[in-house]
């Protein structure tokens, strides 16, 4: 088992990566707990779940409204929940995100912690504080940022989740190595077939690495005014492929990725072997090769992206791999590069 | 004009007494701000807002709801407000209630500020960075704990309040006063004529002390595990009154302050002549005498108390004029309490 200790100004954040998830018991207070979960995740490990009030809500994004916040704090009042209480998440990353926004703003704050369930939310929704829900479909638009007390990730958990789900959550893997760690960019196209085959001690070993190299970059700008953009490689491209074609977060973040390295490489930034290898590895896992958004879509896409700041997104570009940067960059820049990727494939 | 500067571990709040409101222009950005009021204050000072989009509300607590900060967030994202934006308030305790927690969730928080149209909101509301909306009609169950950038408290507004409107902001006037200001409290007796008339200079003076009194304490204690929680003197009393009885929140507060006096006067904390003194001043301004609720609505309605923790709530008692502290007490205790006093009134 490892721990990773996040520790921002405001706040400190326990990660447990690799523990049994009944650690739990020694985390929670003894009364005043209510379980998040999904109705998923609830049929599958119910029966392991601490003692403590349970309320589900339908698996999925469509959970992801302000409403559903709204009758859950209801649920918090009835149950006697008050201020010295705790809620607990169990579940991915939609049961994190509604859930650390409950606790942020249910009588303006309680403590929470949560059990990740999926690879996804273990390498990416349940660490760094960042919660919400979305407005319409414009994601994430009404949330906060604040730290869980802990998050505990099993990769027990990840072993048994359906193929798509998991390679969803190895594309935000992916996307950590590619911006910030060679050595892990190493040992995943290294050991392609462990990670295939789902090897739990090398799931451990990686997703404790991702851990480390996102709570390393929350710990230095949690608020998102600098560093942390780069954890937005893919996403900007990424949230318009997900919303326009519905599919699943990290196959759309691929995507993202991969038109975010061919910018890259068109800017001068990165070598054609980098791009290759890049591409390579997200073509193996094949988290690649949706069909893509016309052009008017992306536009209005990326129009209504959080990182906008007039006419203007901070960009995520490659400089290597295992080094990213952000450049403010015209949304016109953006669209005629998008435009003549667009037309040639 | 006096400059208040609250600083906490995380945020710097600017509060300006007795300007011009005018000066709000200098503390604008000059592009991406939005205004946030309510029909009543744009009907009376609309011709005098900045030039930017502005969204009025529902006048009354009505509009502090989930739905209503929703609806706020999606104009916000159709107007093409982004992170680098600012929202302003411009109104009174509910304006800056929905605009502040608005501004803490609209895309994990952007900048704002407000201009404070009632001496309720330029004591109380504006100051501190509290915010938030109601569940069904349980108060402020839904919030966060955000600084605003700025509060412009411009008396000149103050004096053509409806009367009722001024005294319920003049009620928590006096609670600073009696909580943790002696020397407030005696100009406060020493000048009721003063007062009554609504003399500018006599205002923009205690305005300013009980402002500055209040940014002292949530400088001290910002999210209330301790010493801020003096500021909730009548108010564990005061709201269940204010629900029950359907009366101005500063009403409520004086009856709920007159009855904790009378309590602390039970437990051998202050002297008949203090407590003769509140009393006094209370009734003088016709702020006291309102029904009580019968004994099982107030234990319904102090049972939903955010200040409880498990069966006690922390009760904020006074040793003196000026003095004030903080005692768990068990809600049975304080239920003898009120048997006793509702019994022979």
């Amino acid at each position: 088992m490892e721990q990773i200790i996040l520790k921002t100004p405001a706040a400190r954040s326990d990660i447990y990566v690799g523990c049994p998830w009944k650690t739990v018991h020694k985390l929670l207070p003894r009364s005043g707990v209510a379980i998040i979960t999904d109705d998923n995740v609830m049929r599958l490990y119910g029966d392991r779940f601490p003692p403590f009030p349970v309320f589900s809500v339908t698996p999925g994004e469509g959970s992801k409204q302000i409403s559903v916040v709204e009758q859950l704090a209801g649920k918090l009042l009835d149950t006697g929940i008050d201020r010295s209480g705790m809620i607990l998440a169990i579940g991915g990353g939609v049961v994190s995100d509604i859930t650390g926004f409950l606790a942020a703003v249910y009588m303006r704050g309680i403590r929470f912690g949560s059990i990740s369930t999926t690879l996804l939310s273990q390498v990416d929704a349940s660490v760094g504080g960042k919660n919400g829900v979305n407005l319409g479909n414009v994601k994430n638009m009404i949330g906060t940022i604040r730290q869980p007390e802990f998050v505990i990730c099993a990769p027990s958990m990840v072993v048994s989740l359906p193929e798509d789900e998991y390679l969803s959550g190895l594309a935000e893997l992916i996307k950590t190595a590619i911006i910030g760690d060679s050595e892990l960019f190493d040992t995943i196209v290294q050991d392609t077939d462990g990670i295939a085959e789902r090897n739990e001690t090398l799931l451990s070993a990686i997703i404790a690495r991702a851990v480390r190299f996102k709570a390393s970059v929350v710990a230095e700008d949690e608020h998102e005014t600098g560093l942390r953009r780069i954890l937005n490689f893919g996403h900007t491209l990424g949230h318009a492929i997900e919303l326009t074609q519905k599919i699943k977060h990290g196959f759309a973040v691929a995507s993202g990725m991969e038109l975010a390295t061919w910018f890259s490489f068109a800017k001068g930034f990165i070598s054609e072997e980098e791009k290759g290898m890049i591409t390579g590895i997200l073509r193996h896992f094949r988290l690649t090769g949706t069909a893509m958004p016309c052009e008017d879509e992306m536009r209005r896409m990326i129009s209504h992206d959080k990182k906008k700041a007039g006419s203007s997104i901070n960009f995520v570009f490659l400089e290597g791999i295992g080094r990213a940067t952000v450049m403010a960059t015209g949304i016109d820049e953006i669209m005629e590069f998008y435009r003549n990727i667009h037309n040639s494939i």
